[in-house]
Formats: structure tokens, C-alpha cells, sequence
């Protein structure tokens, strides 16, 4: 017996560059395949020299190439060492940081009332309000208008704030203790969804929450959180994985499991029973509950990878709602911005692409730690919410260690068969691939009052890291 | 262009029966699939010519294979249609059944204390120390071992029990409402994991913690149901498919799902604080409490399928230790039996597959509803447990199609793209395909009074069904 001959050459291309070749292969009915390739720096060539200056050569010990990969490697083993623990409710944030007076922290990099995004606004506008510090919204505006009220970014107090991300002077704060560095992150407390602050709404609703929040959800969960000793925030994390949360815009499991690890120290804390019930009642029925726990989870967590000298790891990813800025570990505090792209996923019913705000929040510091669309191949549900497939699911993940320096074994993704989630953005390997990280994402309305419209998926700009890149140059050069 | 002439003339074949055959034919360099196909009634004739009778015929609307399809579509119909509510808790058994007396209910198909497995026999012992009807095991043995004690099974209760399934007079039972049927279900509470009664331990600490579920836990969580007015355990049990369980045996999101449910109502029952607190933390550290939950739902939903005329729809799989027994639901009360086959999957530390009890319990009523192994692909996370890889774990669901009457739209697997999970297992299709349902379970050590030692997976014995399809064309052919 003997094989058939071929009945036609066919023919077989991998194609490089211009993909209309391909075409025509195909219609010839030949195979073709079009390799995804581009040339360092996207055929800029002043920046495919800057990146040959950033990589490691192996003939070279002490070249800067080198240098960068040692440096990064003491970043992640900071990162994979990380204990980030819940170990306190600050009641006001004025107490954490007494100084603040009229200041208001926000999301992102430094941003002038002018210039704000509408949910933005809105949410400062609702602060003033809680304040105290306005009596109407149109006197609120003005106040903020005239620049009475200071603005810092929450990143610059170790701290971190969904969407707009306002922490105002009275708002109680989380405490996390990262226990291997000693270093200590903060954020502000889940609102639920719906017309919340973060979205930028601010009528009377939502100031009756934010109050509750104050008087009766902090307190309570202070009295039970001291009599924990502590809440491991990383196991959380690692058991949601395994349950169908990627712990950004889908923290279902985290939640349940914060709220097991918190019941029984609330039905014992030294607190009226209302509050108990209360307390328990908001955690269970706000499945969103454990983000900002997830953030400055993160947040501690990379804080300790910051600062490291030489180093070319991502340690924040943060959105104002304008701009999105990246912090390097080993440039300081200084903000590598570029122009915010739009979130692309699924809009609530009334809503359109058209009505979205440009990405915002600090909540993309989960990415930096290896959450959210990085560790999306665990989140076969949220697809559910922000579109695509499972497969689709899958692939961010896949492509999300190209770009980054190692996998994270203590949080594993069920569906890549166990393997680690990507850990440690490196910003070489964000240009010279052309991947930018993949961050999901809440979409706010772009006018202020209205709050979520829908979830979906965004990219980091890709000028957030040729801007990192040619400074981290410039300041190796400089030695 | 051409393409080159294949150096060698290659063999591809596909094999029917003896698979010695396809190694010849590799060792040639030839390549060979085997397909895995069998005859129906696996070659035996007079099954093959029983399953032809009961076999759909396009051309005769009347004929029995037709009546049996449109009475198996009436059995799916109630399955999907099912409402399984938690809508109480009984104190005591005896509540509920006033007339049990010395009656001690267990799992699986009837069985003499003599034939009894280590596990049951152990579990026994507690049952007659928890209720005083003995002061010492060897006293209890006697008493066992003279008759003075009833045995019934829990299904013919319509309840249902895990492992050794011991539900004593006094112990107290959740209470499950089907509200589209009005059928009702019972089920006994979970003692967590380790020594406990259900796998054959019945030391003093096994019956301090049955005391305190009777005493303690049994009133907390009765006042806090009733407040709530009834808990949807289906969409428990569908959450929790979204989040890595397939709810026989992982339930770790479906127990946070209760938790967050009854969290608050618990918080304001008129009880004492510290049984609210000792309730809270009992399940927030019991990730199987649900587990009794889910195979008392399962239970209310396939009672809802039982007992339709002409329905060869299988609902209940339930084994004692020696035998798996099942019910189909034209065929009222009788079991189909044969020996237990063993678990297969991975040990606690110091046991092996030798130390193993055939597979034990009711819970395999969570197969039948469509969960456990069914819903394997919802759950990677339990191939850490159980073994395997996470394609095998969505092979099993892949594989359970093959002998199920449709999917069940209200419980969507995320691995299969949201398909609904694999609904009422046709007797016909068991024995036609040669496919057994697959079970996950925990395994019991076979001696009485050491317990759990692993978890894992089997398969229903193909002679139940073999059995049951026998007597199903022998009632049908006597009309």
C-alpha cells in the first residue's frame, strides 16, 4: 500500500512584515502564516538603540544589560516575599497622616481642577460636601475652582484609590502591613456599586454611605481586625485565583473569603449588634467588597520592589482619568504619562462606547502584583462581564509573560495548569515586544454624577514605557 | 514550486476491536488510531436486543422507545424546572419522622449490620453512644449485632446522608422545599473534616461535636433561616460552578455563598452571642459545610424526576460501602445493585489505595442532579485534590454528554464556554455508550473509627444499569 501522491504543490509561507503578501499566497491556495513580529522599538531607530544600551549581553558581567536583570531580580524576589497583612482600620485618614488639612489624595498622576475628567470632578465636588467643606455643589465647584483645596496623588501616601480614587481627610483608611519589607500601604473602603464617589456621584446617597461608612462600618471592622492579629491578604488572593476571581474586576471569592475570615471576629468584637449585623450584611451583599483590600494588598506589595537602584520594574500602573502613569522602581517618584485609551467591554443597559471616560484609577497596581488581566486565565466568569471568550481569558495571560520577569508560585492559575501568574513588569520587555500590559477595568460615565457604565478591558499606553525607557537610559548614562 | 514526493509510503489506520493490532502497524512507522467502540450491551445479544426495544424509532410514534423519550423530557423538564429552597431546620429526626423510634438511618441500598462496611458499622457505634441507647461501644456492637436496632435508608426518608450517612433520632436536619414540585428533602450537617461519625470515627470527640451541632448550631441556624424566609440553593450551587467547585466534592464557594446568606439573619436571630459566634466560625472554617446542603438540594430536585411512568431517567446513586445501588425513575423503589468499585485518587499522608473503603454515601445524588463529577470542568481546583490534570477534569464533563438527556442551561460550566452542565442520565445511553457516570468522592478508610484518608474519583458500576434496563423492558413488555 503507498501514499497518494499530492494532487497539487502547495505552497507553505511564513510571511514577515506587509501582511497583504499573505493574501495572495492564500489565494493561490497555498498556506500562509504572518508572523506577529516588529523590529525593536517599532523600527524606531534611535529607540531599538536605547534598548540594545538596556540589554544583557553574557560576554559582560558588568554591562548595564546585567546590571538591570540583577537589579530586577532582587525586585521580584521582593515581590514573591511579600506578606501583605491587613492589620488595622485607621478611622480617618487625618490620623494616618495628620498634616493633610484641606487636602484631597486622588487617582493618578498630578492633575489641576481644570483639567480633571468629569468623575473626577464630581467626586471631589462630593468630598467637599462630606467634608463639610461646601454646603451646595455649586459652592463646592467654586471652592475647588479657586484652588482652595490641595490636591496630592494617594500613591505618594503609600496609598490607593479606586476610580477617582479620593481620599478625603475624615475617610477611614485600611492599614496593610507588608510583614517581610515592614513597609506599610493604605486605601480607602469599597463603596458597592452603583452611584458611588469612585464614579463620580455625590448626592445625598452617597454622602449617607460614605458617613455610614465612617461611623459605623470602620469601627466595627477595626474592633474585629485588632482581634484577628491580622488577615493574610495574600491568601485571600491566592484562593481566589482558584475560584474564579483574577482580584480586580472580579473579587466574588475574595470577598466571600474575607468575609470568613472576618465573621466570627465581628460577632465577637465589642461593638452594638446592629453594627455586627450591619457590617456583615454590607460585606456579604458587595461582591466588589474586597478590591480595595486587593489594592492595597498590591500596593504594599509592590512598594517594597520600589526603589531599587538600577532597577527597570513597573511598581505602579495609575489612571486620573486623563493620563496613564507608570512608576519604575528604579526612577523614583516621576510619572512616565501618555493620553489614557478608552476600556473596550460591555456597557450596562442605556449605555454606549460613546458615554465611557477614558481609563482611570489607581486599581491597575493589581496588574503591577500580577492581578487583574494579568491573571485573567483564572476568570473564565468575568467574561461574562467585560466580553470575549474563555480562550480569549486565557491568552492575556499567556501574553502577559512575555513582558514580565518570572511566575509567581503562590498564586496559580487553575486553567494554565497551575503555572504562576506573570510577576514583574519589566519595561524592555513591554517595548521590545510591543505588548502592553492588560489591565480590566470598571468604565465610569465620562459626565460627573452618573457612576459605572460597564466593565471591559484596556492597555497601558505604550508611550508610558518609551518615556521610562529613554529616562531610565539617560540616568544610566549619566554615571 | 512543488512539494517534495513523501520519502516512504505510510500506513494510517483506523482500528475497529482488538487494539494489538495498531501496534503492528506503528511498529512500521505506520501511524494507527484505535477507536474506542464497542458493541451494545458490550457483545452480549440478548442486551444488545433489549436496548433495541427500548430504542427510539422514528417511524412509530407509539413505540415504547418513543413513550420512554417523551417520559424522560417530562423527568428533565422537572429537573430544570427544580426550586430547592433551604426553608428550615429540624431540631431533631424525630420531628419530622415521629414514628422512627429506634430507627437509625444510613446510606446506600439496605444492608444487615454483619455485610456492613468498617466505616458504617464505626458510624453506627457513635450513632447508638450519641443517642444513650449504649454507654460503651462494645455495649453498642451487642445491641447492633442482636437487632434491637431498625436500619432504614435515608432515601426512602427522602433524605439523604454523606459517606456512612447516619441520621439518629435526635440529630437534627436541614429541611429543603422544591417549590415548583412542593416536594421536600432532608439532609443531616456537616461535621466538618477528620474524625468524624460519617467516615466510621466515633470517639468522645466525635460525639461532644454531634451534641453541639444539636444543641448549638441546629437552634442558631433554624432562627436565622426562618428569618430569611428560604435559601436559594441552586443559585448557590450555580454561583459556585462559576467559582471552581462542582459542588459534591469541592464546596468551598458554595459554603462562603451560604455564609454570606445567612451571615446576617444569623447576626440578628434572638440567640445568644456566643452561638452566633461559634455558628459564623463553624462555617466560615468548614469549607464542605455545604456539601450536605448540595446533595439535600440535588436530592429535592430528582425526587421532582421520580416516579414517572415509562422514565428511565436515573435519579439516585447511592452506596453503602459493599454495593452501588440505583433508583431509575419508572421503576418506584427498587435498587439496582453490585459492588462498590473502588475510589481512585490521592491519599493523606501515611495511607494508600490498600487502606481503602469501597466507595460510600448518598452523595452521589449530586451526580444525578447533574453536579460532581458531571460539572468536573468547573472545578481545576479539585484535580489538586483528587489528581489528574485539568483537561481530564473537563474530559469527565465532555464524557457525561454522552450518556445525559440534555444540558442544564441554569448551571453553565465556564470551561466548556458556558455550556450547561451534562442533565439526566438515560440507562439506555449508559449501557449503549459503555460510558459509567462519574463520581468524585472522598474515601473512607475501610476499618471503623479512623476516617477520612483521601479523595477521589469512580465510576458507577456498569451492572446497575445493566440491571435496571433488564427489569425496565421486562415491566414494560408484562403491559
Amino acid at each position: 500500500m503507498s501514499a497518494p501522491l499530492l494532487d497539487q504543490a502547495a505552497l507553505s509561507v511564513i510571511n514577515v512584515g506587509v501582511e497583504t503578501f499573505t493574501q495572495s499566497v492564500r489565494e493561490t491556495g497555498g498556506q500562509a502564516l504572518q508572523l506577529d513580529w516588529k523590529p525593536p522599538g517599532d523600527g524606531d531607530a534611535g529607540l531599538a538603540w536605547t534598548l540594545a544600551q538596556l540589554t544583557a549581553d553574557d560576554t559582560d558581567a558588568a554591562c548595564l544589560g546585567n546590571r538591570i536583570d540583577r537589579a530586577n531580580a532582587t525586585a521580584v524576589e521582593r515581590i514573591l516575599a511579600a506578606q501583605p497583612m491587613l492589620v488595622d482600620v485607621a478611622l480617618h485618614a487625618r490620623d494616618v497622616w495628620p498634616d493633610m488639612g484641606r487636602t484631597l489624595l486622588h487617582a493618578g498622576a498630578p492633575i489641576a481642577w481644570e483639567g480633571m475628567c468629569g468623575p473626577m470632578q464630581g467626586a471631589m465636588v462630593g468630598a467637599l460636601l462630606y467634608e463639610g467643606w461646601a454646603d451646595t455643589p455649586q459652592a463646592a465647584e467654586a471652592e475647588l475652582a479657586r484652588g482652595a483645596i490641595r490636591f496630592a496623588q494617594c500613591h505618594d501616601y503609600h496609598a490607593v484609590g479606586p476610580m477617582a480614587g479620593i481620599i478625603s481627610p475624615s475617610m477611614p483608611v485600611f492599614v496593610v502591613r507588608n510583614a517581610s519589607q515592614g513597609n506599610v500601604a493604605y486605601s480607602n473602603m469599597s463603596e458597592g456599586i452603583g452611584r458611588v464617589l469612585r464614579f463620580g456621584a455625590n448626592g445625598p446617597d452617597v454622602i449617607t454611605r460614605l458617613r455610614w461608612i465612617e461611623t459605623v462600618l470602620a469601627p466595627t471592622l477595626r474592633a474585629a481586625v485588632r482581634a484577628t492579629g491580622g488577615i493574610d491578604l495574600k491568601a485571600i488572593q491566592a484562593q481566589a485565583l482558584l475560584m474564579g476571581d483574577e482580584v480586580h474586576s472580579r473579587n466574588a471569592a475574595a470577598t466571600l473569603q474575607f468575609l470568613a475570615a472576618i465573621a466570627e471576629p465581628l460577632a465577637g468584637a465589642d461593638v452594638d449588634r446592629k453594627a455586627i449585623r450591619e457590617t456583615l450584611g454590607y460585606i456579604a451583599g458587595n461582591s466588589q467588597f474586597f478590591l480595595n483590600l486587593s489594592m492595597a494588598s498590591s500596593k504594599a506589595t509592590m512598594d517594597a520592589a520600589h526603589g531599587i537602584d538600577t532597577c527597570g520594574v513597573v511598581t505602579a500602573i495609575a489612571r486620573n482619568g486623563v493620563t496613564t502613569a507608570i512608576r519604575v522602581s528604579g526612577l523614583g517618584g516621576e510619572w512616565f504619562e501618555a493620553p489614557s485609551d478608552m476600556p473596550i467591554g460591555l456597557f450596562f443597559p442605556g449605555h454606549t462606547q460613546a458615554d465611557a471616560n477614558p481609563d482611570l484609577g489607581d486599581s491597575a497596581i493589581c496588574e503591577t502584583a500580577g492581578f487583574g488581566g494579568f491573571s485573567l486565565a483564572a476568570s473564565p466568569a468575568l467574561v461574562q462581564l467585560v466580553g470575549g471568550s474563555v480562550n480569549e481569558a486565557i491568552g492575556y495571560s499567556r501574553e502577559m509573560y512575555e513582558i514580565t520577569i518570572t511566575r509567581n508560585p503562590a498564586l496559580s492559575l487553575p486553567n494554565l495548569d497551575f503555572a504562576g501568574a506573570p510577576c514583574g513588569i519589566d519595561i524592555r520587555k513591554v517595548v521590545d515586544n510591543g505588548i502592553r500590559p492588560a489591565v480590566t477595568t470598571g468604565i465610569a460615565h465620562r459626565k460627573a454624577g452618573i457612576g459605572q457604565i460597564g466593565a471591559g478591558i484596556v492597555r497601558t499606553p505604550m508611550d508610558c514605557f518609551v518615556k521610562a525607557l529613554t529616562a531610565f537610559a539617560k540616568r544610566a548614562a549619566v554615571r
